[in-house]
């Protein structure tokens, strides 16, 4: 049974972006430091092409999130920093002609867009009939694999407040972003019911993972 | 040097008590479920003079955040359900006759009381001048040992706010509390440096341990 697996980096007070985000801010202000125990990593290095990177406790876990993982569902406003109507449609993504996801990515709008096939496996769709919707085109997709929930925290809420997700993963990063865009925002007490499966301490972050029952 | 310590168990969404607390629901409507990992421990059952318990990860965590403790800060609705003035003073605490502290105990609250002698060396003094009093009066009676802020939300949130706490380990259960009293809200972005020194997977919890810069 394909999973829906929330994989997602956050600061000690639930921030996964510091507020403000734009493109010269891509995860709003300060939120880069959500991340800064990945960029060092050997891992994060090959996905952009680089050689080098270090090995340390996060790197089985960032390698585990991204086995069997056949389709990848984000909100727009982690594809890009447009808001509204896409306009010209020059905007292609954050990561240039090659993303880093390799299978079909899944985006949430408003704003109906033709499909947009990168480099390297990694095709873009836009959804525009809600989350229900994107998850089962994400399925599809993913043909029996799990599909990764990779964020924003609206997002994320949305999928978490229909009782959608299986899995969280979360790194909890040692960071106070004080704004932002937080995660786990506007839930009903009890509706989730979750079980630690795991925690991982690694250089400046803890790993924990829970099951969703 | 004399440490102030934030020793608290907290949502994954990064509530410390649950909305409404009442003298029925002292951690609020569901707040309760935050503590649940502590309540199975030798530890827990020894604090309140029953036998049994058992020992797991958690209880070499719990020993340690005893240790060298010399006096405690708590803000007044962590002492008790009343609101206001104190009343006829009957209210002597959640704790029974002999509260697990056998320290002083600070109280911050707007309403002068005489200090309240309990059995086995807990004291609770009412401070009405304000945090810094409340941390000046704890660190004399501490003697150079260190201080414990225990709580609840609003009260840490101020003194995370003035820079004041030296060390935070909080505790992370494996639940959605959806509403309450948030931790590390209202903080300035950038305001506090924090770097992790400890995270420690136990049944039902992550205990993860920070030094404030």
């Amino acid at each position: 049974m394909s999973k829906l697996r929330l994989t997602i980096s956050m600061s000690l007070d639930g921030y996964v972006a510091g507020p403000n985000q734009s493109e010269e801010n891509p995860i709003g202000e300060g939120g880069l430091a959500v991340h800064e125990w990945f960029f060092p990593l050997k891992e994060f290095k090959e996905m952009h092409g680089d050689a080098g990177g270090v090995v340390n406790e996060s790197s089985p876990i960032v390698i585990e999130r991204r086995e069997n993982v056949g389709a990848t569902i984000m909100g727009r406003n982690m594809f890009g920093p447009i808001r509204g109507s896409w306009g010209d449609e020059s905007w292609r993504g954050w990561w240039g002609e090659d993303p880093p996801y390799h299978h079909p990515v899944f985006v949430l709008t408003h704003h109906a867009r033709a499909p947009l096939e990168m480099d390297g496996g990694t095709t873009f769709h836009f959804v525009t009939d809600g989350i229900e919707s994107a998850l089962a085109h994400a399925k599809a997709a993913a043909d029996g694999q799990d599909i990764w929930l990779a964020g924003g925290a609206e997002t994320v809420n949305q999928y978490l407040a229909a009782g959608l997700v299986d899995e969280i993963d979360v790194s909890i990063a040692p960071v106070i972003l004080g704004a932002g865009e937080r995660l786990f925002a506007g839930l009903n007490p009890n509706s989730l019911k979750l079980e630690q499966t795991r925690a991982v301490q690694a250089p400046g972050v803890t790993h924990i993972k829970y099951k969703l029952g």
